[in-house]
């Protein structure tokens, strides 16, 4: 990719009046350089079965070569048409609430073959049309690809094989799954129940995972259609997206990233998050981590907000600096969902760049001067290269376990993962992802450890083997647990991992509203309250970061590190306030040698470090606040490159509210 | 009508012994000359399948008759029998949770040939037998009658054929309605899927539409055979019911009560309110308002309450206050639901005017008092005439469409016009209710229009012409935005109606908690903050009567006024607390010119003005609070009814705690 | 029973590795005598239809006899096997929520001819195997049963049959049960609609007795085909529970504890509750009261909690606690649920005796010192006699018909049962618990009467009797407000009990935030205020308690006492403060001669009285706190049992945080 792509996505078919022309030229004069297109409207360019209309995507390629603007085209597979529903309704997704209806996109049995012919039939027959045109610079496939809980019959079946297949009998899973707990024991392969009403943990995240596999198989064999017809230069991707919780918030639970991203070419994602007086930058660094790790490479955002909800219609300044925190984290592509708003049906307050009147609004025109300066400066700013040193371990597994054994508050596996993630964010260490079974391991100084319940022996075996071996491991309460089928370890609590860290435990509660932290890092007492879960830990050679302030438990520790070879491993047995848990982080990372000039910045004003594709540093400056900032000092001088003015490394900044500035470094 | 009607609804089909001449006689002492009977019981009418037991009824009419009583006969058809259901389980209706099960009443598909050869048949059986029985003075068919959300198979088939006929081609509907969004265009009439699922709003909109239009059907089909044996001096009458949100609250969702009420001779309703420290006579006014609107008249309050809840139980005093309230606003009855206290099934704690001791009870003796003043008032206050200058604008129609796009806290349609109407209720500022397309729109110097969200370009540009010529109109925010089909208008907001309103507006956001009103009528600021929702108004050629107090968003305006033409447009961009409303309506009113003597007085001080059918002022004086309010001046003196006294202009009325006075004025 | 059983549920069949050996060790080092087995595993026990396996069963059996350790086998029958779910799907119980999914327990039609067929071979095979086996002492007949809502077309045509055998004539039903109302009358046999859908409180509370009906006869039906097999010196027990709210809390709301007890030989009882600082005693009390109530004689705590929840893990000192709580109420087993903690699964975090390491660990520890001092203890305080004068009435109908006619706020029936309960719980005043229909009433002095909302005229005109002959009566409001069919009585209330009590009501109303009591008992006024509900009592003969603090309601009177011949009523007329009710409470054991030594001590420091079987008197003193208790003077001198030393009259305890000591008293 030679410059960064400022885009949005665009529905010539949703339009109420002829608009082509005149959007063009407002993208043009916004410094839009690529739309995305196709991936809804299935019904459109098929409007009957068999019966191919692609007047729209002609008409909108040809207009957006003329203009020199580049087109991504995505498969219209996640919204069925009605046809298809009349003809076949079995096609819609069977889940736990019972069988679909017809209205919504995403409602379909992923694994059924009415659906995969006809999706297969569309796919091809849009790609003919478009391969080869000049405008088209790559694909996405589907959309926010996922299992929709597709769980019928059908799809029973199907896991009865994956079980037979993974698991060879009937004894092993009755032993590893537990099924004579409840009478739930399976004697015959036909007796093996639907798990829709499963009360079995283990067999639960099983039946998770196979779904998870649904989606990974079904985007591959998407991909190796459109890779049938893809052209030098051209691009395939997939749009990504994270846990929803009203925006983009943790882990997703229905899709592995990393196994998912392999058969693409580079990953996509979208990533809204709360906007106005509560934009933190946040969610735009977690998605972006993600998103730069599992291809280990620059990634598109694919979607953003532009105006959006009405609690995110971004204040002055801040659609400006959302864009540059993309593009420090490592994004090559900034693109709002959507270009207008939407006149009918469901997300009409879903707002894009333009209001429903089309004219030239306050947040269009500060996309103007985006657009503008990304072109400017995509020399610099394209395929940035991030160099982290720490790395979150994720997992899916982990997550899907945690469902169904959430902390007693109802916190699950993402609450923590985002519990940890937003305190090395707040404090400017940056971070990549890994999944438990990571060849990259080692490449890293520091690994932080959220809530991994549910791992395998041998993963546990080689962080142990990290630490030994001079790696730093920060892990969180209930790491360990529970091998990959959900089973509890049946040894002293954290299982593999006590030989690391030190410690050990039988027994947990739930805090006190009054439950605090005392001793190691505190000896004033901590600043705030533990809460959601307590492990009673028992140190052996671990060292006491905390201990319990509690009238009856006040004699287990609640945080220890322990020097287990080179390394260190410590380990936090319970939820405490942010004030607290950042002591303890930032220990980890002196520990680690990891307190950079970086560390001396703090939220609301964000540092992001890369180096450019020629390898000069880059250093991004963020003011996540609406207060202007005066008197930063750079970590180091260079040139600023949204002014072109040169900064002193004994000068200061100065930033204004929501504002951000770019330095490229002197070395 | 002659006199007041005074009235219970009685069921001697409930009672747990024979009662009937002792309740004859205690009715009699508490001034009951009107019962309303039969409406719920039709499997005591009609046991089994073509079996017909009229007993109760005859027996009622003629101890009724020969007590001098009144009896409005209600057609039984709201509440299905049990043989009905097995001998045809698909009367029950279908909705979006599936086929209803027997038990309650109110479960039946409106539009289906079983229920509607049954009830046809129950009803002619009913008036064949009753209708030439003097003491019958008119019909009530059905109740409370909706469209229960039905919604199966064959409503859907009806509705297809409805949308064919209304529209004419898939492709107006296609463009109309948005339906290329998420692939739901529709290329064949036989593809029309189930709206069960859509999430297209406009077209759920339009099936609203469309089931409030199988309530008309029903209606007018009732109707018409009830007219078929209408006697020269009956009514036929139909009990319409608000949105219910545990009381009486707002416009009422599945009906359209103009639509409906057409073929009825005289409208009636059911009015249910918070009553003990939390009663306000708000629901009184606004219910009777519409009421007495949907056909310009007099009307009949069918039910209300006289114990119900424990929570309404009403204090000494309250029942009374209740009673002239309905008065005021132009009510020729007033009915309890109902007699007596149901001893078994659902409703026993919904109690009537006797517990279920039948003993005299306090409110059962307050009740006597409030029949003798009836009796004795009559001449002077049976059909009150209102002449109200002022007129709220209500919509079905942008009430479902609401329903699909919220404000973002949750508030819909009615909390709006409640906000609206609760304070002009509280200024005594007494009103009308029309619809967008009423003729009678000159009649009226100020309408009132909260949130006319979809709404067609000639109901607009009718409103805009109003102004032009000298009327005012006050218009809330999210009025205009959408056309009929729920369809957002693609020019600048407001729209249409921008012209009048002299603003413009592309973007609304979400009030931070600390959003308050500064500047034009609150240089010193609001007294209170913005909520729910914010339009970032820009004036054109408008007056702002408030900027927004707020960092970012300080430069718009939130309320704005216009002269245009010869008349006024008032902009309110957004919601506010009461104290804030209160200062725009007032210079609202005083910029009509419609501030009079009656807005010198306040809640809980309500006043109602009418005259009597031969044109004589006659003006109430409500206490709506438990404290004695001494040293009221009257707006004219006269007669005060209640005591009979001369009351001179200059003299002070003294008003019990929940008291009432009432003062026919000399001229 | 010789002595008392120390127990926990133990499963072999759940073992992630050979362990038998080892937990025997460990169980004989903490003094566990007795284990339970076998409940929930059938699909071990016939992993295919008509394939048995015994092993764990037989192995089980021949090492605990060798230890010395007894075994209560339990029927395997509550949790089916998905051969058999497989086979024949309708065995699942169809509910309101339709027809269940297979993966839990509890989930069967257990009127279902296919599940009876299968319940009883496998009963009969395990019986053969099991019954002469020397270590088994007893049999526990299915687990916690109840009905799980079965109402499938099968059950309802059961209740159709059950309604005319109960009342012959459907004339008799349409009247007894109000059937006129809302048109549900029926005619025709044929034509009873399922009530899934009934909006009848009557109906819905006669099939509530019905379901409760089934329970009994299933009971009934296994203990006699385990009656076949049981030896001379074994038991038959049933595991009743209670409404659960997280913990157990009240009255079953799904089988009548009297009559379902009936077959059995001795009652058995899972009891959970609170735990850590949360912990009351009350639950133990409360169940073990009614437990012993039930067969009248010693029961056995089936389950109780050990570990449990990260909420409830026992603080030091509370397990011991605890165990003398229960031996204290009355029981002669305290068994843990369960040994073990379980590796797979649904209840992994409902932890064990064990944690999931199986190491020793403090609440193992603690259970040590409990199994020997329950196995020094058993010649005292095996089956304990306790004689108490003061009788709870609960009613399983007042129960169901309050579910339908809840307070205003939502409480229902066990709110008020508790409600009262816990007050007599908290001043030391035991309690025994009877139903309307006892022969034992003229056994207690007081009787207390909570919301004995729906009860047979028989029922109280035997209350009235009761106080006439001398007896004292506390009533709860709504106390006799309806007969047995839910038919609210047509006299004024109490109705039948107005003649004992002196008073009558017409009318009953929510309490303002503000109401209190006044009066009486209360010349300055009550502490609290007065919640839920109020019944406005007019008193006639009766003297009043208090009177309502209200401005509108101050003339009625809120609790009233009444001398009826021997006798008094007392009359609650309203939900007040635990303070305010505690003075009435204490006024009325001082009025039935009931205060003793004993209500000098109050909560939480908890005191029980019993009799060793040899008749001399023991005393149990428990601190239900975390504070040390010093100085507190025995009832009576005598031996502490724990300690072995004497204790003098005159003497002070001391009792220890959560502490408890045991006088044998000197007479």
């Amino acid at each position: 990719m030679d410059k960064l792509l400022y885009g949005v996505a665009y529905y010539d078919e949703y339009m109420p009046y002829e608009r082509l022309a005149e959007d063009i030229r407002m993208m043009k004069e916004a410094g839009i350089n690529t739309v995305r297109i196709a991936e809804s409207t299935w019904s459109t360019h098929e409007p009957q079965n068999g019966v191919f209309d692609f007047t729209s995507v002609d008409r909108v390629l040809d207009a957006m070569h003329e203009a020199g603007i580049h087109v991504i085209v995505g498969t219209p597979t996640y919204a069925i048409p009605a046809w298809m529903v009349k003809e076949h309704p079995d096609v819609l997704a069977v889940t736990s609430a019972g069988r679909g209806k017809y209205g919504a996109r995403q409602i379909m049995d992923i694994t059924h073959p009415v659906y995969l012919f006809y999706a297969e039939r569309i796919i091809r027959k849009l790609l003919e049309r478009v391969h080869k045109h000049p405008a088209v610079i790559g694909y996405q496939t589907d959309n926010e690809t996922k299992h929709y809980e597709t769980a019928g019959d059908n799809v029973q079946l199907k896991f009865v094989k994956y079980m037979r297949k993974t698991y060879g009998t009937l004894e092993k899973i009755n032993h590893q799954f537990g099924l004579d707990y409840w009478s739930n024991r399976i004697d015959s392969w036909e007796d093996f129940p639907s798990v829709a009403g499963t009360i079995n943990g283990s067999l639960g995240a099983e039946f998770a995972r196979f779904q998870r596999g649904l989606v990974n198989d079904f985007l591959a064999w998407q991909v190796a259609i459109v890779n049938e017809y893809k052209q030098p230069g051209q691009f395939v991707t997939q749009n990504f997206d994270y846990e929803w919780r009203g925006h983009s918030f943790g882990v997703q639970p229905s899709v592995d990233h990393f196994a998912a991203a392999e058969p693409f070419d580079i990953a996509g994602v979208d990533i809204y998050h709360p906007s106005q007086s509560e934009l933190t930058g946040a969610e735009i660094a977690f998605g972006g981590d993600i998103s730069r790790s599992v291809k280990r490479s620059n990634y598109l955002v694919l979607e953003t907000q532009a105006q959006a909800f009405p609690q995110w219609t971004p204040y002055p300044g801040q659609l400006r600096l959302l864009a540059f925190s993309h593009i420090g984290s490592g994004a090559n592509m900034v693109a709002y969902w959507h270009w207008h708003s939407i006149h009918n049906s469901f997300e009409t307050y879903w707002k894009g760049l333009l209001s429903h009147d089309f004219l030239p609004n306050p947040v269009y025109k500060e996309a103007c001067t985006i657009g503008a300066d990304f072109k400017r400066l995509s020399p610099q700013l394209t395929g940035l290269v991030k160099k982290n040193k720490i790395a979150f371990m994720i997992s899916n597994e982990a997550l899907s376990a945690m469902e169904w054994f959430k902390l007693p508050d109802g916190k699950n596996y993402n609450d923590v993962v985002r519990w940890l993630y937003d305190e090395f964010y707040r404090m400017n260490a940056e971070c990549d992802f890994i999944q438990p079974s990571s060849p990259y391991l080692h490449e890293y100084d520091l690994v932080v450890v959220p809530a991994l319940y549910a791992v395998s022996d041998e993963a546990l075996l080689a962080l142990n083997e990290y630490v030994k071996g001079g790696g730093h491991v920060l892990y969180s309460f209930k790491s360990g647990f529970a091998d990959e089928q959900v089973k509890v370890r049946t040894v002293q609590q954290p299982g593999i991992l006590s030989e690391a860290c030190g410690i050990g435990y039988s027994m947990f509660v739930t805090p006190d509203a009054e439950t605090g932290l005392t001793g190691g890092l505190f000896p004033e007492g901590g600043a705030g309250t533990v809460n959601s879960w307590m492990e009673l830990l028992v140190p052996g050679t671990a060292e006491v970061l905390a201990s319990y302030d509690h009238p009856e438990w006040g004699n287990y520790a609640a945080a220890t590190r322990n020097t287990f070879g080179e390394g260190t491993a410590t380990y936090v047995g319970c939820m405490m306030d942010a004030a607290d848990l950042e002591a303890i982080v930032r220990d980890t990372l002196q520990t680690a040698g990891l307190w950079t000039e970086q560390q001396e910045y703090a939220f609301p004003l964000i540092v992001k470090s890369a180096t450019t594709r020629e390898g000069t540093p880059v250093r991004f400056y963020y003011n996540y606040s609406g207060k202007q900032l005066a008197g930063v000092r750079p970590v180091k001088g260079g040139t600023e490159l949204l002014s072109g003015s040169a900064v002193s490394v004994d000068g200061e900044l100065e930033l204004a509210p929501w504002g951000v500035q770019i330095i490229l470094e002197q070395e």
